[in-house]
């Protein structure tokens, strides 16, 4: 019984450390001969197995709609076509040839890149930029360490100039590479000590699965080096190790070195939970028939779809026109959003950038395990390079098109995310507008006209949790934004098999979704960068507040009624908006040199919705480094450098760099180039129908033209008629 | 000039008395040799133009989903074959023959019925009802107006007894019957001074549109009879005459003598609006052709939908099963929901009965024709009356289908309102649950469900407004309500062209639109009746309450968490919730003798959306009346006659009985069979895109299952795979 374990523990330790070695020898940074091997992806990057590599014929899975003018072409042959198109693959491979030669790079044993991202031109260029213009300089954005510090440089790619920054924050560190996630699963099961434990707790160390968690920051013995603590699970038995907690288990790493710092084991009374019912695999499921009663289904669009996706990344549908671009940071970027105006047929601007700048995910159980899990997914873990490819026909419907990421791993070696971003049109049988007239008139009208939308949309799986980031753009101008939660709880694992066993249920921190889990209550917040250009760069934040107005003795039968009353935002301060449910404004982005026919300053507002809002103490460590969720909405003038609501450096900060912070600067934001933030927020107590795996819980809030447009903008568009639909036969029957 | 509009107006005056005469003679109550006759409708019946009027063919728009076992039967020879269907055409003729040998209705010259609908059996009954056992005896129950007074009665159809009930509440009126508004709306042509006043405002009487408005409740002088306001419109050269008001031009009428009392004139210097661009029609469109740019795409099941109607009105659906009818002032009516569990495959409990109880419209102008705008459209209109005919494609997918509805105009006479709801099965592309397994644990995993929805749809015009009621049932066990919102703005004239013009923006009460034109701004509320049956009738309301817990000092790193209290509601005023945004709740519907494995009480929580709050001052007669909207929530035990919030009689009532005034009683609640009431809320400033017809604005709150289900109901649904999909054309190219 004792002897089989340790010999598979050597066994093990020794692959590891053969591994390791493997890897480190690995890390020499001239290009290999061809561009081809290089995609084949060096092997120490896990993002780069077989299913992920890059796949010079196109991949069966991808259907390349009908109607669009362009194929993808072949991403080693990839080049910029548009101010603020990503890196191209041969662009990420210039950027690694310069930088192996750079003085920084050169000296250092271990260097790392965090981040290598064009850095846009500036804004005043790429607005003035048309097509058929030559592309300005392209310059990459590098975060790296190097040494042991981080460093913030761009690459000039035409000039093969390196400029390294001073712009590092005081605190924090770049986000993980994928490589520093990968190695802080595995140190652990290189710790004597750890491998007793997780041994005593009845769980093969061939069964553990781990997982690396952000720590946060509390205070001064995390500091001056970059750590990371693990929790591991048993995956025996289940694909959905999560359900399986090894509880208590805490190790604290350095990530840098990969040194143990510390494990700590609060949990040993406490069973690892079964793995009955927990799978959540097609393949292993006991079907019951009568679960499989919905007929086909599809939306259908046997014309093809209406939208073409030019150069690449520029997107062209029905009123609409944007630049899409995969970004491992924030996963979608929307660029130069323009809508048509339909009287003068002139494309105006909407919004020039718009991204999910940030996550927040506190979870609300004080104790030793769990008190740290406090998520910034996307400055921590990157939102991006999260996003897994979409699943056709399920992520996504049939129609839809796909868009890969092209990113680089943390030796700088450019990878392909296939499928990570689909873009398709929506039809719900929804109704646009209508009107019928009532019998009382006299008159028989009824006009109706149908709702379609296109969805961009890319899926991130931040180990446990699925978030479903949705940008819906619609005909009448508004842009829904929409965040859909799935994927698996972090559970917890307790002595406790039915709540006859417990006391109070407060003191369980979540509920109890099956015998020995407990599903730990938590918070998602979602905050977005909006970089509205409403007509023009130079906006205005207006507050239309409703107010209720009682009416002088006599002046009327009412007694009251409700205004609205405007309130022009001079600056950050009078932007913070707290939403209040008794006290209701609209939020208005206007452009103050630009008004309708009859005078109406022309503006977008925005709509909220998933308003949950954060109510930790402002003090705790957590919620100062997530102090951009203290407001729902807040405004700042446009600067290039702001543009991570937690900060650039995110990972163990102190929340010295935080959207709050640069708002309390209170800079004047009227008529200027403004930047509006919006946090979709979500208070999640788990319930037994999250168990093992969650049906999807969707919020959004809208972008909606308000005065905008002269009247309805889509006044004119055609009702459905039967003649015009396709005509479709069961599969198999045709 | 002169005498060619007295001749015009001669003309009318003459056409009206003949009309009203030839009504009034045709007010017998005999029933008429058969039955297609009466459904021929009686010509004073408005509803019975050619399009409305019963069609013993198939109408040719409808279309029967291929799988749906049954076909809809002839509507006169139709029978009920559930103990909640709604009455037949032969059971309204039969309480028309009933009644009119009765003595109330024998002795009086004028009566009306204003609702004829099923006396629904006691709840227990109808609980304890099977398929297959004997109906219970069928009973009518009707409002009616005779001799000037408001009757509550039964008529017995087996025993052909009559009860006339001594509930008519101290205030009010029964809501208006379709003769009661269209008599309103000719009236005022029969006033000289009014006559006189539209051609002085330059309209010739042929173009004038009137329409009936209810005027609330505002103090004595309106008290003992009953009123309504009229005002008129220009429809020459625009059908969509709501956007040419003939302003500040108020006519009060008594309904029940149509005689005018009051025409108050405060507008003369008001223009009205001009025509140009208020047509909405597709058929007075300029097209230009780069609107029409979306693809043909639809929804598309060629096997057939999913779901089946049974004896007309049970629609079975994947795992769900209720009943649905047509009813004429609470529009749709969802009965005996229940869902199938995925472990016993038992059908559980979810909702006894749902249902639009009331809507609540106050607009914000406190001036002298505006004041009294307090629109409650359920109980004054008839939300169900107002639901015209859906228009197949744009209203409803090609994949729908559609109920009728049947209901007794004012002299008893049954009609047919066809394609009232609709039926059918959404597919957004949207995603019922998804998993990636990140590469970082190495384990290829892509577990993805799409997900399919079945929604029941109801539009009803008020007049100008529009509102779309969607339920929207998903296999996970939520259950979606929507609103809609869209058709036209209530605009007001005035002498504004241009907002240079305007000195203080809230003396317009609203936004100028157009020339002319001011969309005053105004609330929606629509409260839904929500008999929760949770696994069985007795329930109780548990608030579970999202509190901030501080840390003590030493314990934990973090400051503070959140945990989750529950209380559970004893009386209607625990029950009595205002949202509120930073102290959050979960309103969960427990049953409290049933609980899970591992114990947690089963239950369904009610997720508020759309929360705006009336803020009107609760002495404000309007919000005395729509006092139902003070709380977003309320929970009431379960009493027949308290199904709708505004009161039995809302019309010109004093609020004496609302839901708030009930709840105030303060009866116990807990562990007893209870209705939850649920708010939806709009505020809505006008904006330009509203004109000349909105987009629709929607919002939803939802039901959702919370331990109900011992695990995620949906984990064992398939994926979607290519093979099964639809095979399609272009139209024209098969």
């Amino acid at each position: 019984m004792e002897s089989k374990p340790f010999f598979r523990f050597l066994f093990f330790f020794f692959a590891i450390a053969f591994l390791l070695l493997f890897t480190w020898t690995h890390l020499p940074y001239a290009p290999p001969p061809n561009v081809t091997t290089l995609l084949d992806c060096a092997s120490n990057s896990p993002w780069c197995t077989s299913k992920n590599r890059f796949q010079s014929k196109q991949p069966s899975i991808t259907k390349i709609p009908r109607a669009t003018a362009t194929t993808r072409p072949r991403h080693e042959s990839a080049a910029p076509r548009h101010p603020v198109d990503p890196l191209t693959i041969q662009e990420f491979n210039k950027v690694r040839t310069i930088l192996s030669s750079h003085a920084l790079f050169k000296s250092s044993k271990n260097y790392a890149l965090h981040s290598v991202v064009l850095e846009e031109p500036d804004k005043d260029l790429v607005l003035q930029w048309t097509k058929g213009q030559p592309l300005f300089p392209r310059i990459a954005s590098v975060i790296a360490r190097a040494n042991g510090e981080s460093h913030v440089l761009t690459v000039n790619l035409e000039t093969n100039e390196v400029n390294v920054l001073n712009t590092a924050p005081p605190t924090g560190y770049p986000m993980m590479t994928i490589e520093d996630m990968t190695s802080a699963t595995w140190a652990p099961l290189s710790n004597a000590k750890f491998n007793r434990t997780i041994i005593e707790r009845g769980v093969n160390l061939d069964d553990v699965a781990c997982l690396p968690i952000s720590l946060g920051w509390f205070g001064e013995n995390e500091e001056n080096r970059r750590l990371i603590k693990v929790q591991c699970y048993s995956m025996k038995d289940t694909a959905n190790f999560y359900m399986r907690p090894i509880e208590g288990l805490t190790v604290l790493l350095d990530l840098d070195t990969k040194e143990v710092v510390e494990i700590s084991d609060t949990g040993r009374a406490i069973p690892v939970p079964k793995a009955t019912n927990t799978d959540y695999r097609y393949s292993e499921q006991k079907i019951q028939q009568e679960l499989n009663l919905i007929n086909p289904i599809s939306i259908e669009q046997p014309k093809g779809p209406s939208f073409v996706i030019e150069d690449e990344h520029l997107v062209k549908w029905a009123n609409w026109e944007f630049h899409l671009k995969p970004d491992p940071r924030a996963g979608v970027v929307v660029s130069r959003a323009k809508v048509r105006d339909p009287d003068s047929g002139v494309m105006r601007d909407v919004m020039y950038k718009g991204f999910t700048s940030e996550l927040f995910v506190p979870y609300m159980d004080p104790t030793d395990a769990w008190y740290f899990k406090t998520y910034m997914d996307a400055g921590e873990y990157g939102f991006g390079l999260q996003a897994m490819p979409l699943d056709p026909l399920n992520d996504c419907p049939r129609n839809a098109y796909y868009m890969d990421g092209v990113f680089a791993a943390g030796d700088g070696v450019p990878y392909v995310r296939s499928n990570m971003i689909c873009v398709f049109e929506s039809y719900t049988g929804d109704i646009g507008w209508r009107h019928s007239e009532s019998p009382i008139t006299g008159m028989e009208i009824k006009e109706v006209r149908p709702k379609v939308t296109l969805v961009v949309r890319m899926a991130a799986s931040v180990a446990n949790y699925d978030y479903i980031v949705d940008w819906e753009f619609q005909t009448d101008g508004l842009i829904r934004i929409k965040v859909g939660l799935s994927g698996i709880l972090m559970v917890k694992g307790t002595t406790y098999e039915n709540m006859n066993q417990v006391e109070a249920q407060e003191h369980l921190f979540g509920t109890l979704l099956s015998e020995n889990v407990i599903g730990v209550i938590h918070d998602h917040y979602i905050t977005f960068y909006l970089d509205m250009d409403t007509d023009g760069s130079d906006n205005s934040f207006v507050k239309v507040n409703i107010q209720r107005q009682d009416t002088s003795p006599g002046e009327s039968p009412r007694k009251s009624y409700l205004k609205a009353v405007r309130n022009v935002a001079k600056t950050e301060k009078d932007a913070q908006v707290q939403l209040k449910l008794y006290d209701p404004s609209e939020f208005h982005v206007i452009n103050p040199t630009k008004k309708t026919r009859v005078g109406n300053p022309v503006g977008y507002k925005v709509v909220p919705g998933g308003s949950a809002a954060s109510l930790l103490d402002h003090e705790d460590p957590p919620q100062r480094r997530g102090a951009f969720t203290n407001n729902q909405i807040w405004v700042t003038p446009y600067n290039k450098s702001e543009q991570w609501a937690g900060g650039l450096f995110v990972y163990q900060s102190q929340g010295e760099d935080t959207l709050a912070v640069w708002s309390d600067r209170d800079r004047s934001i009227e008529n200027k180039d403004i930047v509006l933030w919006y946090t979709l927020g979500f208070h999640h107590i788990p319930c037994q129908e999250d168990f093992p795996i969650m049906p999807t819980v969707s919020s959004s809030f809208d972008l909606k033209p308000v005065n905008f447009f002269e009247s309805n903008p889509i006044l004119r568009i055609p009702p459905n008629v039967e003649k015009d639909l396709p005509v479709c036969k069961p599969a198999g029957s045709a």
